[in-house]
């Protein structure tokens, strides 16, 4: 069932490695996750990688893995392609010096906002700007904490999909709705339904602690350096303000996001 | 006053590029920070670099603006050295492709617990092992934001001197203490003075929030992976459990320490 592939130059692998770009991304509709964990926890939340790709057993290979072996099956009944390939062609791939033994491909989410169903859980995230992965995948594991229905992305935000982004998720890139709008887009189609628009800010705001949170309630946190456009802020049913006793920008935009839900989460009996 | 250092093999170059490698900068008790905005954050602290390293103004240089005049003005008083290079050479020297237009290097801070006065603050976080730097920076920008007195790092953390986490602290790395210590070294000392120590933790715990936090307030938190050691967690006064919807390793370190630290500071009225 395996096909090996040995050489670097194998236009597999080039395809491989040409995910960690946003374009190649973008053009093939495929992203990379690695480690058997996250692969892991993908299948347990039923996405399968369309290929998977595994070090050979002499080469620290994790195949006699029970949970590397169920994957591997769960992939070829559905009809998925499994590769072998030497370490070094996986760090090649991955881009890491200690690749993981594993490392699957999968095809982009549909990341409408009409794939969202806001019914479905009582907190959802909103980030506006965010541009750092690592601060994406840091809100989609908050998300997964709290018991969030997924993060919504506005404007121009870093790749959810990125190596980095996905990495930083621990896995919540499967199991958190993801969502990509422009604000103009945005508003409308939250307007059309029940929602909360909760906005940590300076201006006009209530303290965190105590304020009349509803589900479903929309936490919308602005870019790490300029925060919220005023217009957004204006926009949003509540704005509440975090204490800060140190420089102004103390808390970092994931961080705020957790603590605000928490939050949340407590005030709708979580 | 200014020294002009044009070639990449220059002594000093060298030398304060090898400030990115731990080894060096324990040698040299040194360690670097970048960014107009982090090195007035040090300035304000009370904290100069002793060497000042600037782009050339026509390079990008930031070498008009009023508050590196007013840095360059208080170094040079001090006794410190300006060294004036071009864009290429900074980038060398940060490892940055875009690098800031300025850079300095600082005498590291004594990290002894004997530093620490506990009475200065009534919350205190606490690391074990805590091997991400980004990790660790944010927890000091969090520090800053709930008014903590510091970050005390447990066993074998990252070095709170990297780039990255001087980085990641946003300037907290100039406005909170740090202390280094075994945990053997460091529970004495806590014993020997006031002190509640706290822990995120899964056995034995209350509910995180209404729990009977008290200042001083030590926040623990433990390893990315691993979580704190059970035998720590057993020398702790109050052990605090934080709901968890998701997968069991949702929270990341600096979340979880970012989400009790909020609880504390209201609890104890701030």
């Amino acid at each position: 069932m395996r096909r090996q592939i040995t050489g670097f130059s194998n236009p597999t692998v080039k395809a491989l490695r040409a995910l960690r770009d946003k374009k190649h991304r973008k053009a093939s509709g495929q992203f990379l996750a690695e480690g058997l964990r996250l692969l892991t926890d993908a299948r347990e939340s039923g996405r399968l990688p369309t290929t998977l790709v595994l070090a050979s057993e002499d080469q620290g290979g994790a195949g006699g893995h029970p949970l590397l072996r169920a994957l591997e099956a769960d992939v070829v009944a559905a009809g998925g392609a499994v590769i072998e390939t030497g370490a070094d062609i996986l760090a090649k791939i991955t881009g890491k010096d200690n690749p993981q033994a594993v490392a699957g491909v999968f095809d982009v989410f549909d990341t409408s906002l009409a794939a969202i169903d806001r019914d479905a859980a009582p907190i959802w995230l909103v980030a506006q700007a965010l541009r750092d992965p690592g601060n994406l995948g840091t809100m989609l594991r908050t998300g997964d904490a709290v018991g969030a229905g997924g993060l919504i992305l506005i404007d121009d935000c870093a790749d959810p999909f990125s190596v980095e982004a996905v990495r930083a998720s621990m896995g919540a890139i499967f199991t958190q709705s993801v969502a990509q709008a422009r604000w103009d887009a945005f508003l409308p189609w939250l307007r059309a339904g029940p929602g909360q628009l909760v906005a940590a800010s300076l201006r006009d705001a209530v303290p965190y602690r105590g304020a009349p949170y509803a589900a479903p309630c929309f936490i919308l946190v602005g870019n790490e350096s300029r925060g919220l456009p005023p217009e957004y802020e204006a926009a949003c049913d509540l704005k509440v303000t975090m204490p800060m006793k140190g420089r102004a920008d103390s808390l970092n935009a994931a961080m705020a996001a957790a603590v605000l839900s928490y939050e949340v989460l407590a005030a709708l009996g979580g």
